[in-house]
């Protein structure tokens, strides 16, 4: 095999879920059917990796010092919704019609990772906390064990500067079927139960 | 959003089998984790799309004129195994002892989407097969409807070169359960048994 294409092979294989069956019909598939797309890929990339850093302000990838979405004046200060990485924030932008701001921390705290809150950044959040503007703070982190530690870590954090946290409601998912949702989400929502109108 | 990370989202679904959530994921991981990685992704990209062009002999993927297979003096040239594309040459290559030589058709005949004789450069196998070196044309596109289609065209093509044609056997996968085998693929392997020795 021509070693070009074996180095594009090996190189397909950084991303996600890709091993060498899938990287193999990805390097076939662009030098066969796609070279155009291909160069625009491979353009794509490199302008990205070069130009997009984080926001100063919430930590989400963005090509300027503070991102669209900070630096709007459409967007309400008074509301600061924390999640854990930039789909999470995108998945909530897309789905609610949220008009606050985020914060985006980057990872969950993971001790044994060494991953504390120096790494998502919490000293900025506290002063941005610690600002005055933000009266609710939203926790978005995921309900994992790693999550919810850090949504207590970071309710507690909001409470010292006097600001109220609050939670994403857990419960059994729009559309869901009692029979396939999992005993701690049933649990909970169970015992959640509120009266109907 | 950014809108560079819009585009390389977009760059990122030239890919086979990735759709928006997946490239997504993609774009994301690479500027979070593998900025390295992705760097050696996007110059693998260009280097390979501008570099990797076709064997004039077999029409594998080659950085040279005339591909290391087809070069070596190592291989059978009275041995010519056709298929589909370049991954079915490697499964080949990687399964087998085969020590012969390749013609990758890029294709299979397909009048409707307008691939025909041509397409596949079967006037270059032909004019292969006339050289007169090439004694046997062994057949390996895919058991489908176009793949045996083609195996047909093929075995034509080469009796008129007075080339024996010959065609993977069919039949009960090794390790495979009759009864998860399809009717198809058990009433051919049935009325083909064998004498056991």
């Amino acid at each position: 095999m021509s070693s070009l294409l074996e180095q594009l092979i090996e190189a397909f294989r950084v991303l996600p879920g890709v091993g060498q069956k899938t990287a193999q019909r990805m390097a076939y598939h662009v030098l066969e059917r796609e070279r155009e797309g291909g160069k625009r890929l491979s353009e794509a990339l490199a302008t990205a990796i070069e130009r997009i850093g984080h926001c100063v302000r919430c930590r989400d990838f963005s090509e300027t010092e503070v991102c669209v979405t900070c630096a709007s004046a459409a967007r309400d200060a008074f509301q600061l919704c924390a999640v854990e990485s930039p789909a999470d924030r995108l998945a909530i932008e897309q789905a609610t019609g949220y008009r606050g701001l985020y914060f985006i921390l980057q990872g969950r705290l993971s001790p044994l990772d060494g991953i504390g809150p120096r790494e998502l950044g919490l000293d900025q959040l506290s002063m941005r906390l610690a600002e005055g503007e933000v009266q609710e703070l939203i926790i978005a982190t995921n309900p994992t064990v790693e999550g919810e530690a850090t949504a207590h870590y970071l309710a507690q954090l909001a409470r010292q500067h006097g600001v109220r946290p609050s939670r994403l409601a857990h419960g059994v998912p729009l559309g869901g079927e009692l029979e396939y949702v999992d005993r701690g989400t049933l649990s909970h929502a169970f015992g959640s139960r509120s009266e109907m109108p």
